[in-house]
């Protein structure tokens, strides 16, 4: 059960509601009035608890769970504990998500400015926006309704920031435009200069970044990430894309729709992605490339040249995945003799 | 010598009292009752500071050193120059940690809660605490004994930090709970979310994260590293771990006592690992593995399947180590031909 | 154009007064006294903008662009579109900083104090400088003219920042000391201890950190990147380097003049960097080595050894370039096979 101290449950449901939740199934065993108080990992389960199960490496956790009922692929149903109930669906965690989401609702803080907030007058702040304490906000900035800026954020001068989004706190955002329900984590970085220099041996000259950021709608933006400004043309996150924590985004980067970035990986300026790309922990991209649409790039890999839509690839420098797992297993068995 | 704008140096403190400290033996020619006033490194050492030789890339400067005396291997004792007195350890830098703890005691800070932080009326903070300008904590948390929380960080509700803790200036920390004498550099990220949603076309769907994250006692997180709290399982970080900069440690992730992270290193979500686990710099192991107690993880190696008990990994994909070398110098072989 | 919700731009300027600016020749059919009003991407400039070519996957950009005038290397010029005044360089990015330098000048910001800074007393604050909301500065630190230290950072005891710093909002320096004209990015970490310890089964034993952050002038150091200060000696950053974002820099690390890191790399404790150094994203440098003036790291390179001047290196572990590159291709030769 999650911890009292930081979460405040819902509920109970009973289980044809969560069934209609998550549009799933109910088994052969479901009894749709059953009680659930909460939801619960497969091997802390009590009866009182819906679980799920969606890695296949869990499903010994599965077999011995003492969880009330649980959401399951119909594939695996067979190999349920005795007694335990279940809710069938094509996409398990996409199913738990939706009974979580009613368990634990994104709860609407408390409105107001804190006393140590600075907001500037010519600022305007939405209905029911909540300032945490010692929120900075600038000049000229917008803010939507039922915002939260969190403690020790800044907002710089003239941004814009859509409904609903949420700012953590120490995040910093300048030059940019947000669009609604977007949650920025604690500590990142949107707006700053990008690395524009012109480099010589009489010096590096500074570029003037003359660029914005410009962040759809549903997007989210991992602790301590980074992603600077345009040069001259935009930086630009599109609608549903995920990002990760302490994540690099170069200037001028233009990512299509649900784009995810894997913690720690890295795009290089000017790099184009299509929509849905995907991109593992730790993986880099360097500058001036495209990406297409649907493209996958695997952990540590370096891209450094195009990609075609929907291609997968591996490795660094980064080929197409087949061959690079050919490559690797090569390398293996030479080693080996 | 330390520069007196940043440090202040106690002592000064004679050989034996320093030989003590150390659990080291005095060399042939040291005298108990001589005088040191500092430590100080081999290059810039004067004859009233002791200095340490611990890699052996050093001995040149250990040769030419000017230093009254210094912290030894035995192997190396016969190259010290003439006059220098020797303290005789088989763990050099261990000793000379000891050494320089003497002459530069961490200093209790001053206490009391400075005008601008903000502390919910409901928070409890213990004796002893210096909370610093900027600061905020949320309602219900709890702060131990004698803790510094530096300027603008922010701790979130609920928090729980043990006795004798530094959270360094802009470090935030939410859903989680400290033990003692834990120190969290600058903008470390500690408790927010992880990155957890159902992929899909038709968008990508949040997850509630519903764990908390767990340090043990002696702990250190490094500057702007971040560790999201667990989806429903909690993340779990050991007694005595130190973990470096820019560290990545996603949901659910559970290390034992002692493990190491060097700087920009990264685990995914749900990894185990067992105690006097290493890690290095850059290398990132993926989800749901298990690394056994004692194994190591070579620079920017890529851990995709689970390591055994002191087993010592590298490359990406990681193979054991031995394997690894012998693939980079055959590929290094062949290219030369 | 640059949006004016966040830029504000100076001119129009003449043509001529551009070309001498960027030290460069006006093209045939250049009017000297033609008037532009602002700089702008080739495929968005108008008529009244003057635009660049640098690189040249960009040409046919420059083709088609409607800009007034641009700035290109002669081997290019014959390529312009009809009616595009041309400026001849031999430099093109070099002399393109120049000229949006000149629309978009750096502005002294409005000096003062915040009234929700809190300046220790014993702090100097040299004339012209900035100190914005939540920003705190410590005992005996000295702050140059004409400074800005942004919303939130933390500026701690004893530090020393020249004339002409910018310290970006969230950001945190302990135990440095800055040249003139440097740029600190938001939520950079200066001078906090290094990762430095005895490791050991019975626990790591924490090493005192002795040294500082010397860092010289005009020197950028990006978002979110760490700088640990020196262990004994001093972490030393030269004249003139460029830093990106996320980069991580151990205790003791010396860099010379201009050397440049490019987002996401590090360098381990103890290394020393000569002048002119480049290394490429997601690059490391494991500790204690030496790499000459001159050298380059190839994008997610590791290098093991010592680098000698002017070298390029790539791979992990890092071999020359040209070897690297051989090794790829014939491991894709190989793989298809």
């Amino acid at each position: 059960m999650a911890d009292k101290r930081f979460f405040t449950v819902a509920g109970p449901f009973r289980l044809a509601q969560l069934a209609e939740l998550a549009e799933a199934e109910l088994g052969p065993r479901a009894d749709p009035g059953a009680l659930f108080n909460d939801v619960a990992p497969l091997d802390t389960a009590t009866p009182a608890d819906i679980s799920f199960l969606d890695n296949r490496k869990y499903v010994s956790q599965f077999e011995g769970s003492r969880a009330g009922a649980c959401i399951v692929a119909r594939e695996v149903a067979d190999r349920a504990p005795a007694g335990m109930m279940l809710l069938i669906s094509a996409q398990p965690y996409r199913a738990y998500a939706k009974v979580a989401q009613a368990f634990y609702p994104v709860r609407i803080p408390v409105g107001g400015v804190a006393a140590t907030a600075v907001v500037d007058p010519s600022a305007k702040i939405g209905p029911g926006c909540r300032i945490e304490p010692g929120a900075v906000i600038g000049a000229r900035a917008e803010i939507g309704d039922h915002c939260v800026i969190g403690a020790n954020a800044v907002i710089g001068d003239g941004v814009v920031i859509g409904d609903h989004c949420v700012i953590g706190p120490g995040a910093t955002v300048s030059h940019a435009q947000l669009g609604k329900r977007v949650t920025i984590y604690p500590g990142a970085r949107i707006g700053q200069d990008g690395f524009g220099f012109a480099m010589g041996p009489q010096g590096h000259l500074k570029v003037p970044q003359l660029g914005r950021v410009l962040i759809g709608s549903d997007v989210e933006i991992g602790a301590n990430t980074t992603i600077d400004r345009g040069s001259g043309p935009d930086t630009v996150i599109g609608d549903g894309c995920m990002i990760d924590n302490l994540v690099q985004i170069g200037h001028n980067v233009q990512m299509g729709r649900g784009c995810v970035m894997v913690a720690q990986s890295g795009i290089s300026g000017s790099t184009h992605l299509g929509d849905f790309v995907a991109v593992a922990g730790q993986a880099g991209i360097t500058g001036h490339l495209k990406i297409g649409s649907g493209a996958r790039v695997g952990a540590q890999a370096g891209v450094m040249k195009d990609v075609a839509m929907g291609e997968t690839v591996g490795g660094s420098p980064a080929v197409p995945m087949t061959e690079w797992l050919r490559q690797s297993a090569m390398l293996n068995k030479m080693a080996r003799k």
